[in-house]
């Protein structure tokens, strides 16, 4: 348990700092790489809005017009780049280069912490505000093509834990509206810590990841289920909802204690209602289970729970199953087909080594290194792409 | 002619003054009505934030923390109300009343327009942005209730007229899941400008009216597709995609000019996907459009030009139909079952003396205004929640 909670506190602060773009004490640096002009608008900018521009070497530039500031800073990737004033008013100025991927950013004009205006929005460190593209080689498994079409569907649903209506969002493949007798296996996917049910289809590009798979035949159509794994609370509690310990007694196997309560939700509320209102193939063999970050922890512990509820388990950049947890565990061990443990290249996550421990214990485990990227959503999208090509299949 | 293009700046420059809240040239002005102190967070705003905040007058408070800004205004319904700054350079500043429900906004700091870190973010006035909802009395008809939930879904497809994927959204009612045999009517509902497709769902609560009014048994359960009303560009065109006149000769009846290429991409790929994707009841008697604003006007426009494509007309603050361009069109007479024409209250649009003349030359027309609003959305959740109620019936 000790081991569990020092490995999240880890994962909240790499996140917090590295990934989030949202630093409370940075360092306010100067872009020192030689920047090459060939800067262009980001995939992700506002319709018609210039800035901000990508150049080759992934180095990011941001412009605002503020007349009467006095200090304007760019801050992505835990740094803070200064910008500097033309004689119109306009603020500028660039970053280091970045990795593959998205990223979240924030202005920073005279102290005040605010979203950059050319950018769309997303949801990350906890809050709305900019993000950016940057291009990537293999951009083209998540990029829109016309091919059959699935939909990501935003949906309300009543929760028995929480005695609210939630809010999430079903991928319900091209095959489910074509074919209208064919039921689906399902996979449950969470974000991680300060994202929400959001943060798969806007950053993570799940449908089109999917539409594309299905489309060459490389993944079988399947619906994904994407919850708000940080809000759950019950009724008259407070905190955050991904929940402290289990009251005693009431832990599951190895009393993991980081699933309560928004695993009672997902097994109490979500699964059934996905089960009633879709067609689905009910069964645990066509339920898998996989998340990034803190939803591969909850994945982890909801999964050792509930170790007869899903057959295929995905952990993204959120740690690795021990084989001594694994060993024994007869109901674990007689439902799993297939375990899936991936890291970002910058990550060091022991991902391979653990794949392999648990192959020599029985498991059909595997293993994938995103290259050259960090706890970001291109290690992420990648997870995706290589873990949908692996189940219900 | 001349008439609708004089109405349409008309609405243009009506929009972009007082609902976009994003003017160019605003007087700075104090808050003068005094203050009730019963703020409350926004139910617009981002999960755990404070501010913005609405009282009982429905003033809106907004707060940011600027330690060295030297002059930071909220610019919201066309003015910039001053914000003072604290010991902690925290600035605060308070709105005049506002109208019964949604209001773009945005902040001001040292010369830079940047949207509210506090709320959450909505595209009109040809930006994502912040907008705030202030509390209604009727807001009942659009808060989520425990009843059958239909979904809002996001969807990609080929336009054969720009060579390039479009994106959509699709409301399906409950039913459309519950009852997999069954067949629906669709409205094709359009946003207006400086807006886009996420507007009817995002800021309209679209899905939320149709849910509860369907649970109601108010309105029959039917299918929604709403577009881009303002991108639709054939390869290599410029300029804004509400189009501008139609080629010499090629104009249908009144030569409206309004809607092309949009109305290309209506007729020629949106209506045939959605009838091809979804279960639907696709024949004219089935097939609704309306639209806001300059949605409202493109569904004037296209109307009169498919004169035999759609059943039920909504007009929601975009003008009216005069009887004489009505009278003699004997393929409109014979097809239109209804044409609904609405304002809100501090609009001055002559809907009622309209449907008068319509119902005098033999039409079904009705007429509504929105108690107390003006051309924004408060005006549009109301109008669609009196449309759905009358058509397909």
């Amino acid at each position: 348990m000790r081991k569990i909670i020092l490995s999240l506190m880890a994962l909240v602060s790499l996140t917090a700092s590295a990934q989030f773009g949202r630093p409370r004490q940075n360092p306010r640096v100067p872009s020192v790489v030689a920047e090459v002009e060939d800067f262009k608008p980001a995939v992700t900018n506002q319709e018609n809005r210039q800035y901000p521009m990508v150049n080759s070497q992934r180095m990011v530039r941001a412009q605002i017009s503020a007349p009467t500031a006095t200090s304007v800073g760019l801050d992505i990737d835990g740094k803070i780049y200064e910008m500097t004033k033309d004689e119109n008013g306009v603020w500028t100025g660039t970053s280091a280069p970045q990795d593959e991927g998205f990223h979240y950013y924030q202005l920073n004009i005279d102290g005040a912490s605010v979203p950059d205006p050319g950018s769309k929005y997303f949801y990350g460190a906890g809050r709305w505000g900019s993000g950016i593209d940057v291009p990537a080689a293999d951009q083209d498994f998540y990029t829109v093509h016309n091919v059959a079409q699935g939909s990501i569907n935003e949906v309300y649903y009543w929760s028995s834990v929480t005695e609210s209506m939630r809010h999430g969002y079903v991928y319900l493949p091209a095959e489910y509206y074509s074919n209208p007798t064919k039921k689906f296996p399902v996979l449950y996917l969470q974000h991680g810590m300060g994202e929400n049910e959001t943060g798969w289809s806007a950053q993570g590009h799940t449908g089109i990841i999917m539409d594309n798979l299905i489309a060459e035949g490389k993944a079988v159509p399947f619906i994904i289920y994407m919850d708000n794994g940080l809000n759950a609370r019950r009724p008259g509690e407070e905190g955050p909802g991904f929940g402290g310990r289990r009251p005693q007694g009431q832990g599951g196997p190895g009393g993991r204690g980081f699933s309560n309560p928004f695993e009672d939700v997902l097994i109490k509320d979500i699964i059934p209602m996905v089960e009633k209102n879709y067609r689905v193939l009910a069964d645990t063999p066509h339920r898998a289970m996989a998340g990034l970050s803190m939803g591969g922890m909850q994945t982890h512990g909801i999964s050792m729970n509930n170790p007869t509820t899903f057959a295929y388990i995905g952990i993204f950049s959120g740690g690795t199953f021990r084989p001594e947890e694994l060993k024994d565990n007869a109901d674990f061990k007689k439902t799993n087909k297939l375990i899936f443990m991936s890291c970002g290249g910058k990550e060091n996550m022991g991902v391979d080594n653990a794949a392999q421990a648990l192959k020599e214990i029985g498991y059909n485990a595997h293993s994938y290194v995103s290259p050259e990227t960090a706890h970001e959503w291109q290690t992420w999208r990648r997870s995706l792409y290589q873990f949908a090509q692996l189940i219900f299949k």
